[in-house]
């Protein structure tokens, strides 16, 4: 049984399911899961939470958070030292690649986990809820979500064996996103690309309309348009996954009881 | 400083998003959020995640879980008797309404938060992220979030001003999500319906393909088509809101930094 | 020459089309049809209708209309006891299936041929007119009317034979139109068959709206609400016909002048 | 209470639903309907149903067919001569505008009407019905079905009190239909039109490809492509209905107990 | 180096991407181009602009304009007699078909490259130019632009080859144009053909707002609705490609260095 | 009457239709127009289109290319040093705007208006002639071509009325667009820029396309994502457009006979 530890700090799209895609039907019986957070904040004074996962003791820790480059995300990690820690985040993150290699820390960066648009006369709990599933939809359909199952799962298959893990260090670009996804036609692979690439604008977008523009009359039309476009973008990879479903070659990587990840293509056929 | 714990055993869409429906921008200063869970699984022995919430010492206490009429859920809710408890769960919760009122515990039970199809032959981590992203979308678009919202934040505001918080009572059908959502336009209010019910009937399908028919050629079908309801009740819900959209007036009720729920209808306009 | 009588009371889906669906292209020579009704209405007074039928002589007999348990369309079948008769109608009409099983009619009751949102406010000829082409496209892209057109085939082609016909007993469900459908994608199945689904659970909306909710405020939002379920519903089952399109897989089962029922699959091939 | 008989032969888009445009509730007290047709046939020898009609000793004739410039339908309703008949049929019936005006018959000629694309290797029940349910949505949702309604109700009001009736003499154009169907936003009034004009044109298509190619390489695109015609057109009326929803303008005209017409826009308003 | 002269006179689709059509890389090493036109207007003044172009003594002539059979298309070409000279045009210029056979103009007239809506109260720059991309969308998508490809570059080799070329003498009719659209779906290919017509009926109801109605209350609708009906054959059309995407099957014929016309299917396949 | 010269040297989307963007419907009297072009190719050897157009003396000029940094646009617009030379081109030529300001040269630099997947194995004329229809459709429906529109007709009027005329110094970003889009719903206006956006990033997907990956498994898919995503914004801006038709705001800009910018809301209004 392996222990798997994950401390959210702040919200990306990714920390909404990290712990479900390693068990998708709750049916695995090879891990016990632990998960702490302190919600949307992410100060450096949240890190106490890390406290918390520690009592857990796990043999692996996922570390998950927008822009880990800054000191909370930084502190949390750090309580974790010497165990394999692996950091999931979004673009801004590459500044502190560097210091993850030094520090032995795996890392995925997600570069279509793109940043909301934060501002409080556009962004209630509503908004934020929709544009959370529209990124979900983009890194689910995309295959960006089964590079986080298959290095996650590689890790913990490491760990079950007694095995040092090799960490990832993996920046998911919009190619290697469908890499994963597996795509059996062409244009489902481009149009999933597309709605990647889109998906990664909207963070530029995002920046722009919640740090640069001070002005109401300039930064609503701007996040606004960025949801707008994570929201075409979901759309986009939605429409990229119904070429593969009228062609039946959707591929599923479904885990097995034991934790293994099964295969399939045909939606009849059986996972092996 | 109010302090709120969060607890959650297994996975309903609603449980992706609550710490952030209280705080969707980071900034609020009334309140502390705690959140711990055991992943997927919600037997009774993931219990044990509550006494690492009580350390925090919650002055609310919210427990989310699929079917809470279960015993894990129940084992978790009672280790907080005594505190204001918000169990927050699905349709077959509703079992479990006598017992919640018995023992004072506050529910929201969220009719359209369906089970998903969860047979191995189809629910790999990349269709339960689609399809949680479907049912967040059905959620959040219809308005049945915001009674989360409004709920929560009224039960954080009692306890704030030192008052006995009266605990929501609540099931969420159709009726009470769309006027949550404040439609302006009515057909839109009938969409959001319509993709309410469609996600609700959702729950009925899945039972079949997961718990009664036992051959996959039957229960396949049953899964998939289950989530294809689900897809098209998010189509639907969103075109509901695209409907606003055209009118200019999506309701939107952000939290001040204060917790205040403000309101405002036009996009270029101020909440207040 | 096989005389066909329908009598039509009152107005389902299924009843616009169904003499048509025996000879699509007008040009079969085995049969004769003659179809009365009395328009919409379907008091037990109406059943004179059946009188004129009667003077025809029909070798089979289709009653068809909604509820088929209520006294009117009871009075006008039983004009025909002695005769082979099919009653066809709705998902209210299974109260009656022992009735119809003790005097020997044969029946074919279609689920998702709901009831409409008969409310003053709301429907008027046009919207009337829209539900009906709804449903249509639902009851004929998910396969529902190729059973009818099967099993109304079958017992006609007994009667040609000189041989008693043993009589339909058929509650169509989702499962069972998609089989006739006969989609070779497990997706356009699936999305066939949620197309189905929804259109069933019309009928509990349009009845709660209809009879329960007395307050135009309440009624009419759900009985819109029903309307826009049935457009979707329309909407998905067109989808799934869309994909056989795309994989040119679409079944078709025109007559043979003689009546019989010809197959193909490619659009550019022979119908045998 | 006015007798309206009907006589059906063959099969159009209208005559599906002639009888319910009537009375689409089934609750008015000042009409008695008698419908009666020998199914998807038009010979001269079909008329003989009109025997049946006359016993019910009609007020109000209904003379309903494709092509009423064929033989079979003007000895239906040359049955009838001395009584008010009114002829409702489609495009190729123009040719006899002249005889109907000579033997003082009303008409009715819907243009969008179109014929069907009545090939073996294309047309089973099904494909028969979807193009219908096209038709039907094509009609109902630019304003064509609302002149029938109103012109039979204009006839039926007329005998009701005692006045001869004046006929109607119309023809269907994309104008007059969308007159009708009253419009609020002139964006779906001109999409509404489009879709009138594209199911006008579909005949044109059917005509070549049933009557004039003779090698199915030929003929079944063409018929295919009239459907793919009428299949968007019907999607564009009913994009040109929605705007008016988005709009909260939807023109209902609801009949009232007593068989007046009832006006109204808003969907929460009352009809009037 | 073949010299190719294109002279244009006023705007239809297809003048606005001929000269790329036949080098869509602009890499092609065996042709020299030289485009003049005097822009939107076609008076016989303007035909001038055909001595700048005399003066590049082209090798092949290309003539484009709405309405061949007008005065001002006619001075061009008649420039350029005993050169080989092809006419590109709409369908009122089949009327001058005769003369084009009698002086020895080829010709391509393009049913579908329909006349836009230029009523001042609707046409402005912005929605000119939105029709043309519909326009080029149903032109390029259906296999009309092909066939403009195949016939100037059959010419032009032949030029090249020092022969006297045969010049072209096509009206391309939906048939013609999907035919070199090469669909391998025959619903695709349906769809195109059906994307055509609408397109072809466009000029029917626009001569009629254009030329016809003089009252703004009824010649604003009908050039409203051609342009939605031409919206929707470029939808339709675009919707015929996807169909061929998702089955890998889209045919494409670029020119290779050399000027040859190269074919594939596969995307990730080679051109040979 | 002044004399408009425009020199195009290959393809960009607004080269296609600036002439047209001057004269939408030919009707105009005050302005005479001269386009020549080499066709796709922009090498210095075209630039000896240039003195064809001298040969017009036009009081103003357009040189339009893509790239203006590039030698072949160079040499064409300093053939006309001296007179009122106004650039058009894309982003890339952003790095000419220093030069452009020295030599006193008016420059309009539109971000969106990308550059084309350029790839033999899959850019043929059908796909390129395709993008352009996307591209044009984003130019337009977003605002970009009323801001070209607005500032030629400026340097025209100043010229008419014997000023020196103030070339325009403008880099069209979507925030510029969208303002000449004068888009009077707040959504319609986020889409449209969300649709520039995605337009915008279309040329850093294709110059990595074209100019950087040399292996036709990485180049391939990365044009074929571009395209997809031009296609999605060419939706996008559209949908923009559909939402201010379903509230008769569309902002429409005809010219006067007289060649003065007329402005109109409402559909059915005159411009005035």
């Amino acid at each position: 049984m392996v222990k798997v530890g994950v401390l959210k700090m702040g919200a990306i799209g990714t920390a909404l399911l990290v712990e479900y895609l390693l068990d998708e039907r709750a049916d695995r019986g090879d891990i016990e899961v632990r998960v702490v957070t302190s919600g949307a904040k992410m100060q450096p004074e949240e890190a106490v939470v890390a406290e918390k996962l520690k009592e857990f003791d796990p043999d692996v820790v996922i570390v998950i958070s927008p822009n880990a480059a800054l000191p909370g995300p930084k502190a949390a990690r750090e309580a974790f030292e010497g165990k394999p820690v692996i950091v999931i985040s979004d673009a801004p993150a590459k500044k502190a690649k560097e210091e993850f290699e030094q520090k032995g820390f795996g890392y995925i960066l997600i570069n279509a986990d793109s940043m909301i648009g934060a501002r409080r006369e556009f962004l209630d709990p509503t908004e934020m809820a929709l544009f959370n599933s529209d990124v979900v939809k983009v890194l689910a359909a995309t295959g960006a979500f089964r590079i986080v199952q298959e290095e996650l799962d590689r890790v913990i298959e490491a760990v079950k064996k007694g095995e040092t893990p090799e960490l990832p260090k993996i920046v998911i670009s919009a190619q290697k996103a469908v890499k994963a996804g597996n795509f059996q036609n062409p244009y489902a692979k481009a149009k999933a690309m597309a709605a990647y690439f889109i998906a990664e604008k909207v963070a530029d977008i995002d920046v722009k309309g919640c740090f640069i523009e001070r002005d109401p009359e300039k930064y609503i039309p701007l996040v606004a348009s960025a949801h707008e476009m994570m929201r075409v973008a979901a759309l986009l990879a939605d429409q990229a996954r119904e070429i593969e479903k009228s062609n039946d070659t959707v591929y599923r990587t479904p885990h097995s009881k034991e934790g293994e990840i099964l295969k399939k293509f045909e939606l009849m056929g059986k996972p092996e």
